[in-house]
């Protein structure tokens, strides 16, 4: 069983968490949310659960809810920190519950960084605060997948000088590890491939244009590459995203959030997926944020979060077979 | 007629060429090619023209040649700085017809930037030399344009550390015009949309990632909304090049080489073309190298070149109807 996070509520998330009920009632995976259901009821049969275990039969009649409060009545579009509570109370009992092997996997609907720092949330999004309460904190990695790609990046949200700087052999190679390890444990790949995408254009010539493939990316590849991992770069970053050159790796490594990012979202827009690596648990979150300006409007577009309830039923899946 | 230049003759230049012939003879457009005909003549019929005139009434049966020489035979895949005198002349004498109205746009093959600075050329590339030749040095904007998308990068052949220190309010406002003023002449849009990128991930947040945007981005933006220019920004740079994304503007104007070149290759691999904005002539080229690595092996795809030679016809084409 998955557990769905509330989210921010006054975000698009109750829209597409009835979306993707709708979707799923049938075929599943099957989830249960953790929130306030009057959030989904005026939209789809909502049941109340005592327990996490009637969820399953309960799934194709009603969404299944294991119920939280809201402090104040929801509008949507308008974010309200006194809701910040309850928001980051879902994502705390979530990772509870699949810690507990109640359930299998988490699946968080988006929240507001600025709403739940201003209820004193000191972290920068989910996944610092996710591996904190899995007792790993910074082992997190982010992954983003679709289906046409999966990128991983070094650096993250950090301005682009910040993430130049923020650059180290060490980086990489720790990054480059746990991202292998999540291939290997929940994709169910036994030899990953790796390319490395350099930071300068045309991956620096050589020294020409930068120096941080000489001084920084190849020193990594080459200890990855003498432990046994199927590791190659850097690659020139523009060519490395075309059909020919994906067919040739399992995941891209990629030196900043955009170098990712813009590949994945110009090629697998509304279905890519965000996974938190480096957990002892499995997370998936839809690849987009509480999307206010269209909240209450009816226009929010379920496929990414469907993508990450499939996709996290189907890590949890393999990590049950392997184990 | 287009005026095809040489290139280096080492690399896949004379192969495309041929293969482009073989596309074009028929339909058009027709091109006169500016090199030796040693390079054609094993694989296509050839012709050696005393005068450019004669390039039309050829073009059906043969590759119309404007000769030069070679200093030492060619080699695939093993260029020689011998040659270079020969491969810079090409290029010289290409912009010379049309700035005497023989020929009405430069389309250039791929050179090798190593092989001409043996030679003692001191441009880093194709694009400072025709400014130089054409009396606007520095004014040379690059654009790439695809079936999909046209960008347009602010900074260009310098590492992503120095593309940071060189962006200016001064250089984007430069550059905007420059392509505007392009795309009103040469490509017949009476009010180009001009999307903006931001530097950092999720174009800074306002702040919270980087201050470029702030700075630098927006002041541009505002100094150019004030000169009637319809340009918008700046965008996260991530989701700007979805296709919903790239229905609202005809060029993005990106902060630096792979944010703009990452999403135009992914999308447009064998289509693209580079385009000199800013000069009095007209100049296209193939969106790739000289590739020495295939060189020789008949492997080599012409479809940029195709592209290169087809929008440069176009683009004169424009030109001649609006004057």
């Amino acid at each position: 069983m998955l557990v769905l996070t509330q989210g921010d509520p006054a975000g698009i998330g109750p829209e597409i968490t009835v979306k993707a009920w709708q979707a799923l009632r049938e075929s599943g995976p099957a989830f249960v949310f953790l929130g306030d259901p009057a959030l989904l009821e005026t939209e789809a049969p909502v049941r109340v659960l005592g327990n996490i275990h009637e969820a399953r039969t309960v799934f194709r009649d009603a969404i299944p809810v294991l119920p939280l409060s809201l402090a104040v009545p929801v509008t949507p579009g308008a974010p309200d920190s006194r809701n910040a509570g309850s928001v980051i109370d879902s994502i705390t009992q979530a990772v509870r519950l699949v810690q507990a092997g109640e359930a299998s996997a988490v699946v968080t609907n988006p929240i507001s960084k600025d709403v739940v720092k201003q209820a004193g949330f000191t972290h920068p999004g989910h996944t610092g605060y996710l591996a904190e309460l899995c007792g790993v904190p910074g082992q997190d990695v982010m992954m983003l997948a679709g289906p046409s790609l999966k990128v991983v990046p070094v650096t993250v949200h950090v301005a682009l000088r910040k993430a130049i700087e923020q650059l180290t052999p060490e980086l990489i190679i720790r990054t480059a590890r746990t991202t292998v390890q999540g291939l290997k444990r929940d994709f169910g790949l036994t030899n990953p491939r790796v390319a490395v995408a350099g930071l300068n254009p045309h991956a620096g010539e050589g020294g020409l244009m930068g120096r941080e493939e000489l001084d920084c990316i190849i020193p990594a590849i080459r200890t990855l590459q003498d432990e046994g991992m199927t590791i190659f770069g850097p690659l020139p970053p523009d060519t490395m995203f075309t059909p020919d050159a994906r067919a040739r790796y399992d995941v891209a490594l990629c030196m900043y959030h955009d170098q990712g990012l813009i590949p994945l979202k110009t090629l697998d827009m509304a279905e890519g997926v965000n996974i938190t690596l480096g957990l002892p648990i499995i997370r998936t979150s839809p690849d987009h944020g509480t999307a206010f300006d269209i909240a209450g409007t009816g226009k929010a577009d379920p496929s990414s979060l469907l993508a990450a309830l499939r996709l996290a039923a189907e890590l949890a899946e393999n990590r049950r077979k392997a184990s």
